[in-house]
């Protein structure tokens, strides 16, 4: 069994999505990052980083519990220790690093901090929206390239690159982001969204599509 | 034989430090990215990201040459390759993942935009820079909390973790981030400059330590 500590947002969505793909069995306890329960002693003790999504799989190496933190590494660990999801090809196996590592680095903190500037900041920062928003705009036309070439980010399968992808692309309304210059994106975003995994996961963390 | 397309930039210097780890043969070709050469037509038919660095290794799988983007991710190809500097043990494997994907999504993030709006923004923005500078503290107090636990950051053992994490620890003057509440970063940073590898992948590259 695994306890799934998380809340609807983009990067905490990946890891119910990954497990409801698994038929895994697992508990979700809501952390209500809106109320700063990911900085209380409890959370701290599970994240010393203070964010979310966190996992404990009772059933990790060994038979041991371990908690994994740091979304692109649940996703990481729970493919390899299925086998699935993940690339046994190694050009797709690159492939599939890269997109996740790209969500992770580039597109995933730029959409974040174009969706804070423009919508949560307290006061407006016009050098600060223009250098995000710019950013996360052009995050979208990138992946748009990879995917006018390939059907998926890894490549003929869907992986936990595009799990990883996903949580931002749904919430892109967030970043002022749409798919105006990526009909690539969008038809990718039609095929992910059609998976049962993502409704059951979405309906899981008590979310809105 | 790889062909490293780079720059002495913090995320630039994670591959000359594998591939001298590796005892790889490698030919260093600069791209002047305070130039803008990273947005080059040439440049960009390798990485339409349009960053550095970018690995074309002309002995990738099956013998085939392949092109790897994303730091993070050559690091994980070259590791997985010559089945180093990646762990074995699924524990320390999961350490390795979780600290290279904090380094990828919040220290190295968070440290750019902290030296962007501190030393190169055309204007002042006090909201910008509080917002990243604490950030970047805070992230350095979490990667010394790791470090006060741990001799490395996959466990016991010297892995791509580290040397995913040595560019912006060892360009922390850009962020105005320092070692006055990290001890064991200091400690540690120490231990990796001390490796060979580091002062011959700076040379490589004609940086300054």
């Amino acid at each position: 069994m695994i306890d799934l500590y998380a809340f609807p947002t983009p990067n905490s969505i990946k890891v119910p999505i990954l497990l409801e793909e698994l038929g895994a069995d697992y508990t979700y306890h809501a952390v209500n990052v809106r109320a700063g329960e990911q900085k209380t002693p409890a959370h701290l003790a599970l994240n010393p980083n203070g964010k979310v999504p966190v996992i404990v799989d009772h059933d990790g190496p060994g038979g041991h519990p371990i908690t994994v933190v740091e979304s692109g590494a649940i996703l990481i660990y729970l493919a390899e220790k299925h086998g699935r999801f993940i690339p046994a090809d190694p050009v797709a196996r690159v492939r599939c690093f890269e997109w996740l590592l790209f969500q992770a680095s580039g597109l995933g903190p730029m959409f974040r901090q174009s969706g804070y500037f423009l919508k949560l900041a307290p006061e407006k920062v016009p050098a600060a929206i223009e250098r995000f928003h710019t950013e996360a705009k052009r995050n979208m036309r990138v992946l748009d390239g990879r995917l006018a070439a390939a059907e998926w980010l890894a490549g003929d399968d869907y992986s936990i690159a595009d799990i990883a992808t996903y949580g931002w692309i749904w919430r892109r309304a967030f970043a002022d982001v749409d798919f105006s210059e990526a009909p690539n994106v969008e038809r990718w975003f039609n095929a992910v969204s059609a998976r049962p995994a993502i409704g059951n996961a979405i309906a899981r963390l008590g979310a809105s599509a």
